[in-house]
């Protein structure tokens, strides 16, 4: 049971977006312009950037969530997101994600965990000061949501298809669309 | 030196978001909801909250402009906003901010550290779910400013008195405005 009462039916991030709706527009628009809006690394990409920190942060829902929007943007390629969130270096992703998602794992700890060595190695190979900026603001943002998520111990639905279901939504509508849809019925999506 | 090429004289957060003005705007937005919308916690406790996460996570330059902005709010009372930052237990603040600030130095650790018995005491000195709520997320959004600001390595000035007159700043026009004030030129702000 969620630490505070929130609107029954709304998974993970949602309940409290759902209670506080003046923080979930801001919120909604960060991530949909960080996940979503135009960019060199595509969208399964940065959904990967998301699903490793949510692993790493032990963040059951983001983590699902993610890794089955980063999926459906990869042709459907589960087992690649599961070997990210193993690890990033044993991982069929380029180099350069590699340097990227190594970063992000450093933010995950703490800012000051990112040396001049990791960045150094990225910008070898071919990452630019944008995708470096996104890489550690995207780690940044998940351990806010990660926290936000936990913090509030939502409810974490159990069905891998709930989250596959969902993240075709998100992946059609995007963040600030989808959160507008209905929530979903008592007993339903493994509750 | 930042790891990626910011714009001069603009310290800490307030480099990355001269440099993704995109991703800015809606965090301003979120922090400015959180830390000066209408709230039954004063503007002085809400600062309180995020210059005791900033400090739980080492991060000098949200610490200090957080805790002037608080100082600022608190009749400038610094002495105060350092006993937080030291042990909220100990610290001259109501049995409900010590309960509040528990809960956040919890999610600082992680999301699932947040218990029970911890959201039960809050309630138990009047704590609202709104009000633990947005305890849990200005946490929470700290932890993201703390990682964004030290994770590219931005400019922390050393000159205490340049973090009280930009608190001025703030605390008169809020973030959002703050944020298109202009840079400072080399060499002040103990650069």
């Amino acid at each position: 049971m969620a630490h505070i009462t929130l609107p029954e039916g709304y998974p993970g991030i949602r309940g409290p977006m759902m209670f506080r709706p003046e923080t979930a527009k801001p919120l909604n628009e960060l991530v949909e312009v960080l996940l979503r809006g135009p960019h060199s690394l595509t969208q399964g990409e940065r959904e990967l950037i998301a699903t490793y920190v949510s692993s790493r942060n032990d963040c059951v829902y983001c983590q699902t969530i993610h890794g089955a929007i980063a999926a459906h943007h990869l042709d459907g390629n589960e087992a690649l997101v599961q070997s990210v969130k193993l690890d990033p270096e044993e991982a069929e992703v380029s180099e350069k994600m590699k340097a990227l998602l190594t970063i992000a794992g450093k933010v995950q700890i703490g800012g000051k965990s990112v040396t001049t060595e990791d960045v150094e190695r990225a910008k070898a190979l071919g990452a630019s000061d944008l995708e470096i900026h996104d890489t550690v603001l995207i780690a940044a943002v998940f351990c806010l949501c990660n926290r936000y998520v936990d913090g509030l111990a939502t409810w974490t639905p159990t069905d891998a298809d709930f989250y596959r279901q969902r993240a075709a939504i998100v992946a059609e509508r995007g963040y600030a669309a989808a959160a507008r849809t209905p929530g979903v019925p008592a007993g339903q999506a493994g509750r």
